[in-house]
């Protein structure tokens, strides 16, 4: 990937546009099915640029519960996109909200003074319920939901890459009835900087204004883009990723702990004191976050078999206490 | 009220102040136990001004759901004030959520470039949720635990009169905690135009200035003023609101229908077809309003005992079908 | 006028409209020309919902420097209503810019990562230039201009009235090429509260939601409106007024004050120390303020030739020094 | 600067730094004179972030005619930082204002409800002047005299680097006075990607957070940090920049074309018909853009002499009629 980067051709993508860049956006959008794509510094810019074109003041958007726009963008999502969020529950498994839910949601159409539901905001897989997957058929359906009560479909799919390979299904088929999708290139597929925001050419049109707007405009990036074409080669050994959430899942679990099935790399350990065991983790040489009151374990490119192993040896014995989730934190883990 | 108004004495209370104005929110301070107060001219833009002075880009804050400041002020407090709105369950009965919900949502404090928790926003009586009642005691822990937990806590008392009355107790013992509270004095108390928020000196110069910004600065305002100073002579008279909600419940029930029992002057009906039945009731000269997915009855100054009497004549009587609420009906009830 | 507002009709302006609101904005629609019209709180809330709904993010738009949309609404134009103000020069005399200035502001179609200008905003009366007039072939031509360059135009015409009685026209001759125009009743009219903006339906059915979000909705405002009404009956009154401004004018020259010629009813006097001429203007009694660099004294229908005379006595005298403007004032005049 | 980039050694910069990244910013805070550095995607980002933590809702700021933060950044200081500009005239020379421009614009404080002017931002070579330099102690008069007024200073140095050189004065000394700094590791510099905002301790911690906010966090930033570290290593090339810039001046004025003196490597050539003139240009193959009215070009590091050389030879003769200014561009120009 470094030599790719190395010897990337290069332009302004300010100006007239960047070579590799134009290529991995081409790539993508062909990917994903779109029309066309626009790379970004980030998935949080990509989302925030999708937003920004579907969203104005006075409108409201649904997301199920724990989403990344909701939780892990600063706000962005309401007041710089302008919409008001209206978490859904998870009625149709973790992760997942259900076509009912979806145009119940949207039929709230009041009198001039109320908020206008806009859009629906996805995410596959669902990062905070645990790298949850989303099936073609269920996105579709959803999707499809929302576009007859009116909606517009946003599908935040930084772990996109992760759900497709679980399924055995090219990534396209996970984005039918999305307006835009925004993929990851960085995270698990181990670009060092990038994602990319795809949809109509209108809307990347838009969408390219937008990023410069928020600074986001870059000048060579085509020493990055080079990065996430080569990212894009590696999209099926997330599988070994998959696998060794799997094993870690099940170490745990025979150990004593509460372990969420995995379905791709992450890997919700409920536990009674979040913090102490986060700090304990630490101290026994394993990184780990907090995610939804839970501990939340992934699994990436640089692990071997052997570091989940050892990974298991030194948190699998970590005192019983921290194992049994109190009230609060089931709570919480909601 | 329009003898006071006609012989109001007036200022320009854009620059130094106008006297019936500065009577008003003086004495408004003085009942909800603020150090000062500030006329805005209506609820939605009190309540917006006072989540602006609590909240900035990149914060966000707790509600009941179904809360005003939620769902019905066009996502004011996302995208103006900047707030992302976490709302929380009514686990502590209808409109009400309790201080361990609160302690846990704050609880939430993350590193550098996650949200921070910043406010409690409660809303008594609560509108949504039927006109609901907290008491004291139930407003000073919950608002003490968001204290304790480093929250500010705004009180949305749009309806507050409405909980003094009764309970049988002054407004300013619902207000033990709050560093700002909005109350109206349109509505229930049948001022023409105008709320006013109250709390902190400091709080009262930055509204003003934040009054202005929304363009909410009036110059002769002592007309309006006047008429909020005859209507706090009128709080205690919403006891007949109350005693007619209950009459109008009681009939409904006692006609099939199914009634929410109502603490205040909103009676909330659960019915199948929402929006026929509103209809319905527009046909037979009675209006009603939808509220989170059931039928709002309100009562209020301009009825009379016979005016009830009347509405239960026409709508009592509605055909059966109107009355059992569906699934789907039930879930958006919730 | 506290009499109509005694016995106004009113309803609930924010559901389906209360009568005398209706009638106050049919009449100023019809006065201005516009197909429909809208009453808000203050001329400010006017402005900045007209700006709302002609910018947007990325958006730039033009000004005469100095006016009341950059300078007195605490920047709302660009922070709230997102637009990057572009001052112009007075190139066509005090409070008016001409059509090729705006013409040449308005080409600056640049690529698809510069700002768009989208919009002019005139001001008649000119207030910071000295309540200076423009005529409606002026305003029609710059307008005109404007449109032809692809721009919408506002017309802040808090003051039209000024101007419509100075050029003994009806106001309508001055909005010709306007979209939409802001009126205010109270200032020179006298209403205690209120302005009203007007444009096409369309515009005021947006305008209705904007006014919304801003709080600025209010309930039985007949109230207000039966004001506005008899305001409206009086504007050819305000001649007396500018009679009085050429009187305090022409007095304050006799006595030896830089004095600007006033059109209507502001006085512009050019001090060498401003605060310090302000402070003892009002010692003497004389309230004034200051404008653009120098003091600004305003006639208006509660002052008699008498006051004017005593004005004259008062502030006439006052010490020498302060009539000599330094270098600094004839700068900050500008 | 591709070896480099290749060999990098990364970190996760969203979590607990990239040691490139860090090293990168340690180094560009020495060189500055600041405390502490943030890296940015962009020249646009860094001065958004800066602004963001200067201004709020309600103020405004100064700003030479012309600056990039005015008229080259979709007006995010308007609508996303919340601050009013207030443009100020070039009066102490092409790009640069006087410290009484600022005192004097500085002074305006008024009532509560008037616009709080909170900060200068100054640009340092100012681009749309024509990359003309600002001299030590001329910007630490002004900033002097800003911080005296109570104000904020933000250098947008993009092109401090030009300056430095210039002047033959480390950029540190260029930078006095100055609360923030951005500069750009791109354009002049030649890295790929990225800009660095400098300040206090206080200011980078919210930097880091405003630049999550806006989408601008990156997680493996170390392979640009190591391009711009290389960049940092070529300032003083910069040199050769200026001395073609000079030489095109010189050799399109022998041709008859009218050119502002260059200061640095921006070239500013009058022309009677812009639009025609670039289009005249592009198709004799060399590339310029519009500034303020003028055809601006510019030289940089992968220019040669000869290329020089060569665009004298294309674009010397085009057509003299293109050579005369007419009145409109002139205005244009200002």
């Amino acid at each position: 990937m470094r030599a790719a980067m190395a010897e990337a051709e290069v332009g302004d993508d300010v100006l007239d546009g960047d070579p590799t860049m134009r290529e991995l956006e081409d790539r993508v959008a062909g990917i994903l099915g779109a029309s066309a794509a626009l790379w970004t510094p980030s998935g949080s810019m990509g989302n925030l640029i999708a937003l920004m074109s579907h969203l104005q003041r006075g409108d409201s958007f649904l997301a199920p519960r724990g989403a990344h726009v909701l939780d892990a963008e600063l706000g962005t999502a309401a007041w710089l996109a302008g919409g008001m969020p209206q978490p859904l529950e998870h009625d149709a498994g973790p992760g997942k909200v259900s076509a009912g839910a979806v145009r119940l949601a949207a039929s709230t159409a009041g009198p001039y003074y109320t908020l206008r539901t806009r859009l629906l905001c996805l995410e596959n897989t669902h990062n905070a319920a645990g790298g949850t997957v989303t099936r073609p058929e269920e996105h579709a359906t959803v999707a499809g939901a929302a576009k007859a009560a009116g909606l517009a479909v946003h599908l935040d799919g930084a772990r996109l890459w992760h759900a497709a390979v679980r399924l055995g299904v090219p990534p396209g088929a996970l984005t039918v009835g999305s307006d835009t999708v925004q993929v990851c290139l960085s995270k698990g597929l181990g670009a060092p900087v990038g994602s990319v925001v795809a949809g109509s050419v209108e809307f990347v049109e838009e969408a390219r204004r937008l990023r410069k707007m928020l600074g986001g405009g870059v000048r060579q990036g085509g020493v990055l883009a080079a990065a996430g074409l080569v990212a894009l080669d590696r999209i099926d050994r997330l599988a070994e990723d998959h696998a060794r959430a799997a094993t870690l899942a099940a170490g745990l679990r025979e150990r004593g702990w509460r372990v969420q099935e995995p379905e791709t790399n992450i890997v919700l350990v409920a536990v009674a004191d979040l913090s102490g065991t986060l700090a304990r983790f630490a101290e026994s040489g394993v990184r780990a976050s907090a995610m939804a009151g839970k501990v939340r374990l992934m699994t990436h490119a640089d692990l071997t078999d052997a570091d989940v192993g050892a990974a298991l040896d030194r948190i699998g014995p970590l005192e019983r206490a921290a194992r049994q989730p109190a009230a609060s934190a089931r709570r919480a883990a909601r």
